[in-house]
């Protein structure tokens, strides 16, 4: 019986020694060198190759290195038959909410403005904005997270989700009607929805001309919420002042994709919140161990529910 | 009478529709139109040209547009005769402390490094780190403003000042010896200290050779707290991973100067607080009323104290 870490794009160092050291007498085996195939019950895969898992005859359980599982949904070839379950790195919704903060800061103090000022050796003072509403979309927990930390640092926040939620400091909303109403509020509005079918594309044309004129975007829910086109029409005729976006339709972003050379827009490549293998490598233990003594597994994903 | 505003190196139109709708019957001069100077009594200054006070016999009350005196002591030849105040504005304290949590996070989650990423179409994701200690040099009103703020984001914060302090969430220390103890413990230091002959050229090579290995400097109080050639010497040698600079021992940095083409070096021109006029006008009002009817004015500075 072994435990296979599939993460083709990944370093898996990290991973595989916290992995030794929650569990010792494990049989850990690190794709492509994966041994005898019948032997892998239980993989750990962030982003495998597509048919992949098919390989493994004896495959019970996979467990995606993240809370993510559209590299599962992804896989027209995702064997049928396995317990799908996921990690959860109790931080993770911290780094979440730091990341869009530093977003929110870094756009208003102009950082990579100065940044560019200083390859020019240019000295070039400019004065910043104060004050500022936040309209959060999505109260999931990570939603949650972001919208206390910004209130907390006195931020107006509004937050809107699909149920009706009470958070204290913020404004909680709710409809496609509520929504439109306080669009134009928002100095900066943060897309950290799920990806469902009535979310897939929210960000389109008709709700950026709901926008506050030189508002800001920031998205790091997923790319397919994004019409890429109609952000880029935004930006252009000045409905939008610049969007940090996180996630992307197509990840990596194609060399070649206009995001890369336009100015207002700053990309970082997925990285506002990574599962940090010490903190998750006891829970794949733990179900590693459930798993061998037929006992129910932790965070169980429903594949066809999405999340 | 008049009110004189001089700021040569920044746009006083902000300030001038501000004055005007605090005080509209103010007869107001925007230097270098200052028509008679002998009617000139109270001047707004900001990096004013030396000497160019002289001009104004009449001159009683010379205020500053902002917190800093530094450009008022830097002029040899400041009259001796004036009162001179400062303005307070009541978010500069809240800005800085923005700032120094900006640059804190901008530095953790590679946001410069990734803008030059983008510059490339590269999409290279990189571990961050969470965790962090950070070592707040002077607690006064912006030192403490900060270190409260850093604490509430759950960052393990230690404040060293000249007289022993309390702050909740805040471990206070003082002298020589305790700040020599903590250095080795701070992944960030930043610093906030008064500008005196105690703390000119505290960041030196000895002081350097205490930090932890790869800790991050950012230095927001006065340029001349930093001793710019053992702060290159301790980044060529590892012992700092980076720094974020405000401020300079010569304002604007000179286009040669060896800080702009440090690629671990990130520089901002002494933007962490501004003072936004809308929110001082009044200020300046009040004691222009206040030197016409002969009270006291708010806000006094000592010059020979230097603050």
């Amino acid at each position: 019986m072994a435990l296979l870490v599939l993460m083709p794009d990944r370093d898996a160092t990290d991973l595989v020694a916290a992995l030794r050291n929650a569990q010792s007498d494990v049989d850990l085996r690190v794709w492509p060198e994966c041994g005898d195939v019948a032997d892998v019950k239980f993989a750990v895969s962030w982003n495998h190759p597509h048919g992949e898992l098919l390989r493994f005859p004896n495959l019970e359980v996979v467990s995606s290195f993240g809370a993510a599982v559209d590299h599962f949904l992804d896989d027209p070839s995702y064997p049928a038959g396995v317990v799908t379950v996921r990690v959860v790195d109790p931080d993770l919704e911290r780094d979440m909410a730091e990341y869009v903060l530093c977003a929110i800061l870094a756009h208003r103090r102009h950082w990579t403005w100065y940044h560019d000022r200083k390859k020019e050796a240019q000295w070039k003072p400019r004065s910043y904005t104060r004050s500022g509403t936040v309209l959060v979309l999505g109260l999931g927990r990570l939603g949650v997270a972001t919208a206390r930390l910004l209130a907390s640092m006195g931020m107006e926040v509004i937050g809107w989700s699909r149920a009706s939620k009470e958070l204290p400091g913020v404004r909680c909303i709710v409809g496609r009607a509520e929504l439109h109403g306080a669009l134009p509020y928002a100095d900066v509005v943060v897309c950290m929805l799920p990806l469902t079918p009535d979310t897939a594309g929210i960000l389109d044309a008709e709700v950026f001309a709901r926008f506050r004129r030189g508002a800001y975007l920031v998205s790091v829910g997923r790319g397919r919420h994004l019409v890429e086109s109609d952000l880029l029409d935004a930006l252009a005729d000045g409905r939008l002042s610049g969007a940090c976006l996180d996630v992307f339709a197509t990840e990596p972003l194609p060399s070649d994709h206009p995001f890369w050379d336009h100015p207002a827009i700053t990309i970082t490549p997925h990285v506002a919140s990574l599962t940090n293998p010490a903190s998750v490598a006891e829970q794949i233990a733990d179900n590693y161990r459930r798993m061998s003594s037929g006992e129910e597994l932790l965070n169980r994903v429903d594949l066809g529910r999405g999340y």
